[in-house]
């Protein structure tokens, strides 16, 4: 299986992320994608490539343009008005209060988040630019013919929605890489979220819409972040009404049931026959993580990756989240050796 | 005057803030009562007299059982929780997400909280009680007969809404006084905030209501916390339509202007002919407060006094911002004095 990968994952590096009421050195960080990409290298799963560029028309397919204008210029911004902190959302529209983005680079931050703990910083915007890109890559590795791909993406992106930022994402690469998918000749496109956390700004894009399937693993939302999108009575909305599936789980699930629960997941996406298959790939369902509390061992994410085989789908991995550093590698890397193993 | 005060304040010491992405030592901090308190002492305003207790009741007049239950315990399972920091907000509800309350107390912050600057420590909850019970006594006092009385209110309120805190605010002492009026047989009240930012709280408390009249004088929401309400268009809703009255003014404003506004606000307060007029007095409008923008001079608090006098009416003055720490105690005692000499 060939990797997507760029070193401009680099250029994001925060050096505060608010948790717990305090400000520590962000669990996402640079040296994840280093463990992964040592670990590629060391079981030798195929050729890791550069990312072509695609511009800005595939961001702006799903994105909004005032959004992505935000995200370019936010931490310049934030400099000129004088703050010396990384950029940090700090007010935000509550209920009952309007939806209108104020002028100021402090109320805009409030506007365009959803969680204060992703602080903006120098680099975030070429990070996530690059990021995308590198999903874009492996979308048209999949589109020219190859069974799956690795697109080994950060900043991750399936926090992020059309104009909202947080949960480490400004852009949200799975989607783009499906809205890619649809531009270019493919009907019907699911989207497997394996992360830990609910993909919900992924879900929030295509909640409206039957050409995208949106499948979705995750902690329970009342005990989980983000806290506010993720229940199993979100079903879709419109014509989008009924693709989308959350299959929610409580504190301290392990593998049997995970797995009950991806086998379902598997079932949908068949019964939908799609085009192709986006695994948006987050690690932190391990049992050591220390922002989650599932309980997977390294070995289960090799059967993972064995039962997403066994779709029979042109497949692009899409890297998401996973915080336990040391074993990040090991866990990402089994997803995929399971798959091409099956 | 006569002023009352309790030495419950104290309860709330913050030690942190999220201010321009750093964690500072709060702007809003004990001894800003400390200044007033003796500036009321050195002029001889009048007696300062501790507030009686009114228990739950009026508190619950305005506020949700359940965010009052929250704020009792959120500090206990934030620590039980094992977070180290002090509890901020990390992860709302931000647009098109749930509006539901989540289980983990990390979650139920940011459903609660408009804004990640205050944070929720030991003592806390007991100070905004004993603030709401200040404000409260005044109440009492205007009740019985007095002309003016000064509740030196702390934490202050204004921010709060019926299910939010943020701002500094977590019960609504303004909102509970005014309430308190209405059950106890005034048909109408007024509440005037001149404090430099929108009372969000207030307005949000009273928006579709006419027995309470809402007038307020602010920066502008597009440059100014809290961003996200105080907009001239805010006019009220359903019977409320034509009680809220909101006066935006830009960065850079100075008192000719701003007392325009004042006249505006006190016209429409004559015309609805309350029974009571209940002031929100910030004095964040000063010419040098670190987090504002207007240019008010420590004089004119006195003629900003004497114009709200010369409206004729029994006048609770409920304390809210101002941060210039050694300029608090004139400011605020001018606008007092100005009153009373009028
Ligand atoms: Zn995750
Ligand atoms: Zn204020």
């Amino acid at each position: 299986m060939e990797t997507i990968y760029s070193e401009n994952h680099k250029l994001r590096d925060a050096q505060t992320e608010l948790y717990g009421g305090q400000l520590v050195y962000p669990f996402e960080r640079p040296s994840r994608l280093d463990y992964i990409h040592e670990r590629l290298t060391e079981v030798g799963l195929g050729p890791i490539s550069a990312p072509d560029s695609f511009g800005m028309a595939p961001i702006l397919a799903v994105h909004d343009f005032a959004y992505v204008a935000f995200l370019q210029s936010a931490w310049d911004r934030w400099q000129a008005a004088g703050f010396e902190g990384e950029a940090i959302a700090n007010a935000w529209p509550a209920r009952r209060m309007v939806q209108t983005c104020p002028t100021h680079i402090d109320g805009q931050l409030g506007y365009y988040a959803l969680a204060a703990e992703t602080s903006i910083t120098q680099g975030t915007w070429q990070a996530a630019l690059s990021s995308a890109h590198v999903a874009l890559t492996g979308a048209e590795r999949v589109r020219a013919g190859a069974q799956s791909c690795f697109a080994l993406c950060r900043p991750p992106g399936h926090h992020a929605a059309k104009d909202l930022y947080g949960g480490y994402c400004f852009l949200n690469n799975s989607a783009i890489a499906a809205q890619h998918f649809r531009d270019n000749g493919m009907a019907r496109v699911a989207i497997l979220d394996v992360d830990f956390h609910h993909g919900n700004g992924t879900q929030d894009i295509f909640y409206d819409r039957e050409d995208v399937l949106f499948v979705s693993l995750h902690g329970a939302p009342e005990y989980a972040f983000p806290y506010f999108l993720g229940y199993a009575n979100e079903t879709g909305t419109g014509a989008g009404e009924g693709f989308t599936l959350n299959l929610p789980m409580p504190p301290g699930t392990g593998f049997d049931i995970w797995r009950t629960a991806l086998a379902t997941a598997l079932e949908r996406v068949a019964e939908y026959a799609p085009d192709a298959l986006i695994v948006s790939l987050g690690v932190d369902s391990f049992e050591t993580d220390p922002i989650s509390f599932f309980k997977l061992t390294s070995s289960d994410f090799t059967i993972m990756g064995a039962d997403i085989a066994a779709a029979g789908l042109p497949t692009l991995f899409v890297m998401e989240g996973g915080y336990d550093i040391a074993e990040i590698g090991i866990n990402t890397v089994n997803v995929l050796e399971g798959f091409q193993g099956h």
